[in-house]
C-alpha cells in the first residue's frame, strides 16, 4: 500500500462585506480515479488525507471485494490522481456488482450499489447486553472531538469522522479522518478497520454529518452498533437504525445530545447533563458548512 | 404532470441527556424510483416536497433529455414511491448516457454522469457587464432567506435552496425548495426553470449547502452566474467557478459574506456592512445538520 500525501488546504484571496481583500484557507479537493485490475471503477472527489484507506473502505462498503486478503496492492499516485488496485484473483461479477445504481441521500445523491440494500437483513449486530455505551463514555467521546485539531478548524467545509473503542466509561479514539465528503470519511474508517480485521462490536462512530440512511447502513455493515453525530437525523436514517438495532445519538456537542434510537444500548446518567463552561463555538461544537 | 403530495415531517420519540423523553419532528425521507419510458433510471431519496420538479431537474441536470418538450408526462405516485416519465420519442443513447459514473463531492459521493464533465467548456455565462449583483441586492436576498419559513426550522436536517431574480438593488424570491439533499433541492429549481424556459442570466441561487464542484457545475448548466451560500467552499468549487466565471458568495448570513470568486460581478457597498441586531441563531443564520 502506498502512502501518498498531498496538501490538505490551499489559500485563496476573498473579498468581504467591508470591501477588504484577505487570504483564507480552503480545503483541498482532488479527483481520485480508482482502477481495479486496470479497469476504471469510479472517481472519488477527496481531500486526500488517507487515499489508500479511502479506496479500501470504498471497495469494502460497496461490497465489491469480500476479503482484504483478495487485494494485493493499492497504489495511489497524485501525479495522475489515480489509485491502482490489484486483486489476487480479480473481482467476481464485476459488471453485475457495479451495474445497478441506487442514489441515496446525505448530499442527496450519494451512490450505493443496489445489491447493498439487499444485504440489510443479513446484517446482525451484537445485542444491547454486549454492545452499549454509558453517558460518561459519551461525554468523554464528545470532549475528545471538541479538542481534536482539524482541517475543519483551519479551513472549514470538511466533514470529520472518528472511530472510538468503548470500554465501560472510557472512549478511546482510534482514528480521526476528515474529507470533503462524509461518505469518504466513513469509508476511510472502514478501510482502516478492514485492514486490521477489527470488529465493530466494541466501537462507536462519531460523524459531523447527518444520520442519514447510508450512514446507518455503512455503520451496520461494519458491525458498529453506536453512532454519534453533531448533526440531526433523517427519517430513513431513523427507520433503518430502529430496524437494525443501532443506537443513534444526534445534536451531540459538549454534554448535550439526543438519543434517537437504541435506548436499550444506553446507560444514562443525568447527573452528567450539566454542561461545563465552554466558549460559544469552541472546538468542534460549531456546525460545519453542510 | 402530477402534483403528488406527502407529509414533510414526522414525529419521533427521543431521549435527552437529562433522561427526559420528548417527541421531536424530523424530516420525511422517501425513495422515489424514476422510470423513463418504463425503464428504471435511478432511485432518489427525497423529502418529497416537489417530486415532479425534482425528476424534471434531475433529467435536465444529468443531460438525459435535451428539451422539456421531449417529455410528455411526469407522474409521481407515492403509493409505490415511483415517478413515471413518458417521453415523446424516447431517450437517445440511453445506455451510453447512463453508463459512466463520476462520483463527486458534496456528500462525497453524489452521482453526476460522466458526459456532463465533458460539457463544461461549452458552458458560456453572460458577461460581468450583463450579470452582476450589488451588495444591497445581496443583503435583500439574505434577509429574505432569514425570514423564510422552512421545514429546516421545524425539523432540521434538510438543505434549503432558492432561486432569486436580481434587478438592480432588488432580489425577488422566485422559488424556495428544501430537500434531504441539496442536490435534490437545486435539481428541483432546475426543473422549475426548465419547465418555464426561464433564462438564468438575471438569476441568483441561494443554497444552505457548501459551494462544491457539482453545485457550481449545476449553476453554470442552468446559466445562473451568481451563487450565494450560507456555508463554505471547497477547492474544486472555487477552481470551477473561477474557470467558468461564476460569482460565489459564502459564509453569507445577515450582512456578512465572503466573495470567493467573480469579484467583477459584484458592486460592493461597504456602508451596508454593519450587521443589524439579530438574535444569535435567529432565522436561517444557524447552520443545518450537514
Amino acid at each position: 500500500m502506498s502512502r501518498a500525501r498531498a496538501a490538505l488546504t490551499e489559500g485563496i484571496e476573498v473579498l468581504d462585506e467591508h470591501g477588504q481583500r484577505e487570504t483564507i484557507q480552503i480545503p483541498a479537493e482532488r479527483p481520485l480515479t480508482v482502477f481495479v485490475d486496470k479497469r476504471e471503477l469510479v472517481t472519488l472527489m477527496t481531500l486526500g488525507a488517507e487515499p489508500e484507506l479511502l479506496v479500501l473502505g470504498y471497495l469494502r462498503n460497496q461490497r465489491l471485494v469480500d476479503s482484504v486478503h483478495d487485494i494485493e496492492s493499492v497504489t495511489v499516485d497524485w501525479e495522475v490522481n489515480a489509485a491502482a488496485v490489484r486483486t489476487r484473483a480479480g473481482i467476481e461479477d464485476f459488471d453485475r456488482k457495479t451495474a445497478k445504481r441506487v442514489v441515496t441521500t446525505g448530499c442527496g445523491q450519494g451512490t450505493v450499489f443496489g445489491s447493498l440494500m439487499d444485504e440489510l437483513d443479513a446484517l446482525a449486530l451484537p445485542g444491547p447486553e454486549l454492545a452499549r455505551i454509558s453517558q460518561r463514555a459519551l461525554v468523554v467521546l464528545l470532549e475528545a472531538m471538541r479538542r481534536q485539531e482539524s482541517t475543519y478548524r483551519s479551513a472549514g467545509s470538511v466533514h470529520g469522522c472518528a472511530l472510538f473503542t468503548i470500554a465501560g466509561d472510557e472512549a478511546r479514539l482510534d482514528l480521526f479522518v476528515e474529507d470533503v465528503g462524509r461518505h469518504n470519511a466513513i469509508d476511510t474508517l472502514a478501510g482502516w478497520m478492514w485492514l486490521r480485521g477489527t470488529s465493530g462490536a466494541d466501537k462507536a462512530f462519531y460523524t459531523t454529518g447527518r444520520l442519514t440512511s447510508e450512514m446507518v447502513i455503512k455503520s451496520a455493515q461494519m458491525g458498529v452498533p453506536i453512532v454519534v453525530s453533531r448533526s440531526g437525523i433523517t427519517q430513513m436514517g431513523h427507520d433503518l437504525a430502529t430496524q437494525l438495532g443501532l443506537a443513534l445519538f444526534g445534536r451531540a456537542t459538549n454534554r448535550h445530545f439526543l438519543c434517537y434510537s437504541g435506548f436499550d444500548r444506553f446507560d444514562g446518567d443525568p447527573t452528567l447533563a450539566k454542561a461545563p463552561a465552554v466558549a460559544p463555538g469552541a472546538g468542534v461544537s460549531g456546525a460545519p458548512g453542510p
